[in-house]
């Protein structure tokens, strides 16, 4: 079902997002139009100052200001069109106002297409020792050199403002997801929290999604999602997920959630990146996804193909002149063998790192292109069970 | 002085070596051809199976197959010429007859350039444990495992003819430069294994070369020179420097060495990269450098300039915006800021060591074209002055 078009945009549809000039004058800095839903699941554009990001997208992640191993233009080559950066990171090392005198992220990192920083809630809550939460903020330390912290809800969007990202993320308080006393409290001051973040925002060529929260209990999730629709937010995340709890309980979770948010809104799945996940979660309506998997996975000598994954050090790659994929048209499957990056590897070189991220992107963002595409096709359903079929879970040991 | 011209390749200059098909018929298979010399200093092309070589020439060196951090295609955008392997190294892992098996080390690395292998002679004794030296050869430990394995000048030359490198190097024996009795000793070794070398070569498309040894010695270096010219090699290298002597010893030795070399054929100073003792080398009439200088330096964080170098974990570039060289035209400098690299040193990621290998190799692969535009212009002396009085020595502990 075609729902709208946006004529304005069409005729740009051949440039990539990072390569379109930052406009000289722009009246509506967001836009998000959906051009097909099959099913739940839904094909769509996102418009946002720094380009346009085709949905159901995947965001590769720049945790540091760089997608490790890779250069921005490697990744516009990719077909990348939006990446994430992590704002707890950044806030520690080299500083949000020190990024914001040389003139923001995107010039920083020099990518030049839509960009999204998380809030820092979920790394504080990962990440760093010895925190202390209250109903103000989070006190914490950092991981870097154990220096003292606080981040309120004003702290992160001043931080954000600073990045000058073009999606950023409330302050969230993310919480063992079988917890239910736990997430009842946490709950509560998420969406205090929300509500600061969002009197605190000024920077309209940024926009500010909510996070629901609420752990793996329909009624918490549901409360959240109403309380965060209240607040009119331009897309909503889903957040607290793929952090320990079962994949039937995260697409249990994702059925309580998804439709109550608007239909007119971006809907974004943090942290979940299987290929398998990315199907099962594009048919429940997610429009928006990252994860660490692809690049950290690669790293590991993990390697995606369509049935599951392979790793790289396995002896069996030795002698092996083929390609990871045969007919992949990423760069390192058109140059390379399975024998050299098995070498490469073995070896401890750099390039193997290189090469394996290069691919696991390819495959993960061709991923989304075909889901996007058999969405409009109104096949997605049939795409969605042949590629169940066909691929093995990744491991979920890997997931974040 | 124009010596002589090449004029059937004439046609191909405008195509780098590295694109060049591989011939389909070659009566020829290697020809050096000096366009002018100017002074000591020589400007020529070494033409090989994969391509030509504008000389004088810089080769990045790829121990493993592989120059750490890059892709043989930034290396071709870089405006390499040739590229060093090691081996000893390739040797050890992944082995020589599986790189055979797998087509050769032009298609196992995907470089489609001139290529050298080095003899394993350097290696051996600078890198492997309990290494025992007879006349026939040397047996010692692998510096990965700990098996042991013998080298002898025929299996050095099988294992070479196995890798299928363009220029292939004698095995070689690398003496403490300073100790007289020794280099005495490892001489009359070094040149026997080289008339041995010569004998079991037979590959026509790959030229072998001798290697010069005799520490500081001038009559040691002479009669070196003497016995490897009257064996007719199509190239002379000259090993056993840049090892632990002064720059002086090591210019002294080139003042005693090159002249006695036929000026018909390239001759290469082996480990040396230092943008000084480059430009003091080609002086002395040197074609052909190899180090890992450029690359290992980047990779702990020294950037080169025209003026030295620069180490960008210092704290004063934290905030620089600007590039690390201005007009520097490398993807490096044209792409990011110094304070973006100091970030991506500070933050260990691995991004940070290629730019900062791109932009060394840059600068002196620069290096080498303008001193060739130099000696082809007549202008190299002033050129020379020029630059010495310019550029402070980089630091003998990171010249090897």
């Amino acid at each position: 079902m075609v729902i709208a078009a946006h004529p304005s945009r069409d005729g740009l549809r051949d440039v990539h997002p990072s390569r379109l000039p930052r406009p000289l004058l722009t009246t509506m800095y967001f836009a998000f139009t959906l051009h097909a839903t099959d099913g739940q699941a839904r094909a769509g554009t996102f418009y946002t100052p720094h380009g346009e990001i085709p949905t159901p997208a995947f965001a590769p992640v720049g945790t540091q200001a760089t997608v490790k191993t890779l250069t921005p233009d490697e990744l516009h080559d990719l077909g990348a069109s939006l990446i994430l950066a992590n704002t707890y990171h950044l806030y520690l090392r080299p500083g949000v106002e020190r990024i914001a005198r040389l003139g923001g992220l995107h010039r920083f990192m020099a990518w030049q297409g839509p960009l999204l920083t998380d809030s820092g809630g979920f790394q504080v809550f990962s990440l760093a020792p010895l925190r202390r939460v209250d109903a103000d903020g989070v006190t914490f330390r950092s991981h870097v050199d154990g220096s003292e912290h606080r981040f309120t809800p004003e702290v992160i969007i001043a931080a954000q403002e600073a990045l000058g990202a073009d999606i950023i993320m409330c302050l969230d308080e993310c919480a063992d997801p079988h917890d239910r006393a736990y997430n009842e409290v946490a709950l509560a001051r998420t969406h205090a929290w929300a509500e600061r973040c969002r009197a605190a925002h000024r920077r309209r060529d940024q926009a500010l999604f909510g996070i629901v929260q609420g752990g793996i209990f329909p009624e918490l999730r549901a409360e959240s999602a109403r309380t965060l629709v209240s607040l009119d937010f331009p897309g909503y995340a889903i957040g607290g997920l793929s952090v320990g709890e079962t994949k039937e309980e995260m697409l249990a979770t994702l059925d309580a959630t998804v439709p109550l948010l608007p239909a007119d809104r971006p809907r974004y799945l943090m942290g979940v990146g299987g290929p398998r996940d990315l199907v099962e979660c594009v048919a429940r309506g997610i429009d928006l996804f990252d994860c660490v998997l692809p690049t950290r996975l690669a790293r590991n000598g993990g390697l995606l193909t369509r049935t599951g994954r392979l790793n790289i050090r396995n002896a069996r790659f030795a002698d092996d002149p083929g390609p990871i994929v045969p007919g992949c048209t990423c760069y390192t499957c058109r140059r390379f063998s399975l024998a050299y990056l098995h070498h490469l590897f073995k070896a401890q070189e750099i390039l193997g790192l290189r090469l394996a991220t290069l691919h696991n992107l390819h495959v993960l963002l061709r991923l989304m292109e075909e889901m996007r595409a058999a969405i409009l096709a109104g096949t997605f359903a049939s795409f969605q069970a042949s590629f169940l079929a066909e691929c093995q879970p990744i491991g979920a040991d890997l997931e974040r």
